[in-house]
C-alpha cells in the first residue's frame, strides 16, 4: 500500500496492531483483522458465523443502498420458504449438470427424549433440503402466478440465510451458512431479460465501486465458470491484496432453460404459449470478506464511509469526575453539531465512546475497527476550542482541528477519505494487472513464481476453448472473467498462440 | 364493526367483495382475505408460506418501525447462526422442563444420486436443529463476550427465520417457518433487566397500538402461559374481530435461569464473581395475521396508513390513446406532487396502476389489498381539476375533490384513516369485554354460549392458583393476561369464589 510507510521511523522496525502483516502471512492476518475488529467469530456449529454488531452494521449499511437501489430499478421484495423437497431438486438436477450436491438435508421433524438424551424422530415422508438457493422455490411460484402476457415480467428479490456445507470453512468467504439477497425476473422477450441481468451488473458494479470503494472489473464468465443452468453469467471481479480474484457479485442470464423445467409459460398477445425468459442475481456476505482483503491495512480494518456503522467516534478523555463533568457534556453536544450534516444520503452517523477504558486502548479498539475519523476531547482541547483529529487513512498524522473547521467540512473530510480508499485501492490493483505476457511459458513462470509483491492478474487475449482453460488447472489459475472492454484488434491466445479476438483476466481465485 | 352496513340498501342482502363473510365464516374469511389481498400462498414445503409482495411490504414497514425503535432503546443488531447442535439443546432441556420437541433435524449434510433418484447422504456425527428460537446460541456467545461488569449490559437483537413444526398450519398465524426479531439481553442487576423487560413490552404496546392501530391489554402472564424457563413473561393481547384473543408480542424477564444454564458470568465491581441477569422478548409474522382479523371487513383487508406499502393508489382511467396521451402523464404528476407530503415520519407512498385492465377490476383489486387511499383520474376529472376519491375505510362514499384541496390535506386524510381504524377497533374490542360475570355458571355459560355476536374477552378476579387455571381447559378458555390496570379493592375468583386481589382477561385464543 502506498502509505504502509508512513509515520515509521527510517531503520526501525514497524510497529503494528495486527499480530501477523499482510505480507508475512495474509490468510493469518485476515483472520486476525476479523477478530481484533470484532466483525464476527465462529460459532460451535462447524462453518456457521456469529456476525457481531459492527460486523452487521456493516452489513446493513450495504443492504439498505442496494435494496434501494433494487426498489428503484423495479423489483419487489417477497419471502420464499427456507426448506425445499427433494422432488424440486430432482427435477432441477435432471436438468442441470453439476449442481451443487453439498446440501443440508432435513430428515424429521420431532426431538424426543430417550435416556436423558434427545433423539430425532417423526421422519419425513420426504426429506427437505435447506435452500442453497431458491430458484426452484420461485420457478414453481412463478409458473403458478404467470399466465398471461400482461403478468409480466415479473421482478423479485429476497433477503435470505442461504446453506451450502463447507469443508473448509472461512468467515464471510466461505461459511455454510450465508445471508444474501437472490433476485429472480421472469420475462416475455429475450432483450427484456438480457437487458435486466445488464442491468443488476451495472447496480452490483455500482455497489462495489462508489458504495465499498472496490474496483472491481466487470466481465462475462466462460463458459465452464457459468452457473449451471445458466446461458450467461456476468461477474464483478475484485482484486484482493494478496493479489488474488474475488467474485463480488453475479447476475445470470438463464434463458429458457430454467423456464422450461419448472414450466413458467405464458400465453402471449396471439393467443400462443411461450416459455418466459429468466434471470438471477445475487450479493452475499462474501462482500465484506471482499470489503476487508481490499482496504484493511496492518492495524487494522478500514471501513468505507458510505458503511461505517459509526462514522464518526468521539472519546472524550477525563482522568477524574471534574473533567468528566465538562467533557462528557461537551462530547454528547459535538456529537449532536455534527448530526446536522449529512454525508453520502444520510445524517452523520456519530458515536460517543464512553467506556471505562484506557484511552489509548480505546483510541486503538477504534482504529482496529476501522472507523474512519475518531475525534478526542479533553479539558485542553475544550479551552481551546479545538479537537484531536485522527483520520483511518493517515493514522499517524493525528491533527489538532479548531471545532468550527471541523464540524462544517464533515461531509467533505468523509467524502476525501472515501476517495482515499477507492484511489489507493485502484492503484494497487491496476499496478498489479499485468498485459505484457507473451506466451504460455512466461505465462506459468508468472504465476509459479508469483509471491506477495508481484502477485495479481493476468490480462491477455484467450482463443476461448474449453481445452485451453483446462490447462490452467494444474496452475490454480482461472478465468475470472472476459471483461467488457475489449481491444478492437484481434490477437493470439496466451495459452495455444493461436488466433484470439477477446481478452480475459487470468487469477488464481478465492 | 360499525360501518358493516355502510352504503347497503335497506333490506337488501349485501353485497361484498370477499366469499365468505366475517359473520357467516371467520376462518374461511380469514384465508380469503390473504388470497384476494394477494398477500401470501402455501407453499410445496408443507406449513412455510410464500410471503408475496404486498404481505411482505407490510411486514418491512412494521419493521423498518421496530428495528428503529430497538436502536433507539439502545440495542445493536447482530446474526446467529440457523443451527444449533443437539447438545446444546439438551443442555437447555435439561434444565427447562416442556421445551417445545417440534423441531425441523438436520442429519446429513449432502445429496447423491442413485438410481436416477436423490439420497441424503454424509450423515452428521451429531444432529443439528433448526433454531425455534436462539436463547440457547445467544447464551453461548453471552457467556464467551461477558467477563467484567464493564462488558454489561449486553443489548442485541437479531431479525430472523425461525422454525417450529406445526401440525396444523396457517398463514401468518401459525406456519412451520416463520419471521421475526429476537431481543436477547444480559444485565448485572435484577432491577435493570427488569426494566429492560418492562421497556420492551411497551415498545410492542406502542408499535402494537400506535403503527397497527391494534388496541391490545399489556399485562403478566399466569405461571401456566409463561415461556418455558423464565420468571416472568409480559404480553399484549389483542381482539380479533371473532372475539378471540391473540397474543401479539411477548417480553420474558428471565431472571438467572439461562444464565446458570448457559454460564453466564461476570465479575463484579467488587471482584466476586455473578451470574447475569438476563431477557428475551420477540414480535413475529403473526402480528400481520392479527393485522388482518383486527382492520380487515367483508371487502377484504384494511391496510393501516402507516405500514401500507402504497398509501395512496392512483387509476388512470383511459378508454383510448388520445385519454391516455392526457392522463397518464398526470396521473404521475399527481403522483409526483404527493410525494412532496410526509406522514409518519416518511415519504407519502403513492403508486400509479397502469395495469391493462378494465377500471372497476382494477378498484376492486386495490379495495380488496386495502389500499388506504385510491384516486380515479379520467379525462373528465382532468377538465375539472379534481379527482375521485376513495377511502378505504368508507368505500362506498366515493367522492370528487379538487387537486388543489387533496393534495396539500393528503397527510390529515392519511392520519384520519390510521385514527378511524384504531378508533373502530377499541370500540369493536371494549364493548366485547364482559366485566359483569359474577360467578363460575355465569363464566361457563358465556364461554359454551358465546357465538360471533357475543364472542369477546372475560375480564374478572382470579385467585392465581394453578388448579383454578386448569378447570378452564374443558371450555377452551385460557387466561391472557393479568392486565397492568388493576382495581384497588380486592374482590372474589370468578371460577373458585375464593379472595383475590387481581383481575384478569379470560378467552378463548389463537
Amino acid at each position: 500500500m502506498s502509505n504502509k510507510n508512513q509515520g515509521q521511523q527510517q531503520g526501525k522496525p514497524k510497529k503494528t496492531a495486527i499480530r501477523f502483516t499482510r505480507e508475512a502471512d495474509f490468510p493469518q492476518w485476515y483472520q486476525e483483522v476479523i477478530k481484533e475488529a470484532d466483525m464476527a467469530e465462529n460459532s460451535g456449529v462447524r462453518g456457521c458465523m456469529v456476525i457481531k454488531p459492527w460486523g452487521f452494521g456493516i452489513w446493513e449499511n450495504l443492504q439498505r443502498r442496494l435494496d434501494k437501489r433494487i426498489r428503484e430499478t423495479g423489483h419487489e421484495n417477497c419471502y420464499f420458504p427456507l426448506f425445499i423437497p427433494l422432488e424440486l431438486i430432482e427435477k432441477e438436477a435432471a436438468h442441470v449438470e453439476g449442481f451443487a450436491k453439498e446440501m443440508a438435508v432435513v430428515t424429521h421433524h420431532r426431538l424426543v427424549a430417550k435416556d436423558g438424551k434427545l433423539e430425532p424422530a417423526g421422519e419425513l415422508e420426504s426429506p427437505l433440503v435447506v435452500r442453497p438457493t431458491s430458484e426452484t422455490m420461485i420457478g414453481e411460484s412463478f409458473a403458478k402466478w404467470i399466465r398471461s402476457y400482461r403478468d409480466l415480467p415479473v421482478m423479485i428479490n429476497q433477503w435470505a440465510n442461504v446453506v451450502r456445507w463447507e469443508m473448509r470453512p472461512r468467515l464471510f468467504l466461505r461459511t455454510s451458512e450465508f445471508l444474501w439477497q437472490e433476485g429472480h425476473t421472469a420475462h416475455a422477450t429475450e432483450q427484456e431479460a438480457r437487458d435486466e441481468t445488464a442491468t443488476m451488473l451495472e447496480e452490483y458494479r455500482a455497489l462495489a465501486e462508489d458504495w465499498l470503494a472496490i474496483p472491481v472489473i466487470p466481465g462475462e464468465k466462460s463458459e465452464s465458470e457459468r452457473f449451471p443452468g445458466a446461458v450467461e453469467t456476468h461477474t464483478i471481479e475484485a482484486m484482493m491484496q494478496d493479489g488474488k480474484a474475488l467474485q463480488a457479485g453475479t447476475s445470470h442470464y438463464l434463458g429458457q432453460n430454467f423456464a422450461h423445467a419448472a414450466d413458467i409459460k405464458f400465453q402471449d398477445k396471439d393467443g400462443g404459449e411461450s416459455y418466459c425468459h429468466t434471470t438471477s442475481w445475487g450479493v452475499s456476505t462474501r462482500m465484506i470478506g471482499a470489503m476487508i482483503m481490499t482496504h484493511g491495512d496492518d492495524d487494522g480494518l478500514r471501513v468505507p464511509p458510505t458503511i461505517a456503522p459509526h462514522q464518526v467516534v468521539i472519546l472524550p478523555i477525563a482522568r477524574d469526575e471534574d473533567a468528566a463533568a465538562r467533557v462528557l457534556p461537551a462530547a454528547d453536544e459535538l456529537a449532536e453539531k455534527l448530526k446536522n450534516y449529512v454525508a453520502f444520503g444520510d445524517v452523520v452517523r456519530v458515536h460517543v465512546d464512553k467506556r471505562d477504558m484506557n484511552t489509548g486502548e480505546k483510541r486503538w479498539s477504534w482504529i482496529k475497527k476501522g472507523a474512519p475519523i475518531i475525534v478526542e476531547l479533553g479539558p485542553r482541547d475544550l479551552d481551546e476550542g479545538s479537537v484531536m483529529v485522527t483520520k483511518r487513512t493517515r493514522i499517524h498524522d493525528k491533527t489538532s482541528q479548531k471545532v468550527e473547521a471541523f464540524v462544517p467540512t464533515i461531509t467533505e473530510q468523509l467524502v476525501l477519505i472515501q476517495y482515499a480508499l477507492f484511489d489507493e485501492a485502484t492503484a494497487y490493483r491496476d499496478a498489479r494487472i499485468k498485459t505484457d505476457i507473451a506466451d504460455f511459458d512466461a505465462f506459468k513462470t508468472y504465476f509459479e513464481n508469483e509471491d506477495v509483491h508481484t502477485a495479481g492478474f493476468v490480462r491477455a487475449y484467450w482463443c476461448e476453448t474449453a481445452e485451453s482453460e483446462e490447462s490452467l488447472k494444474d496452475l490454480g489459475v482461472t478465468i475470472r472473467c472476459l471483461p467488457y472492454d475489449q481491444p478492437e484488434d484481434p490477437g493470439v491466445c496466451v495459452i495455444t498462440g493461436a488466433p484470439a479476438t477477446k481478452q480475459a483476466i487470468f487469477a488464481k481465485a478465492y
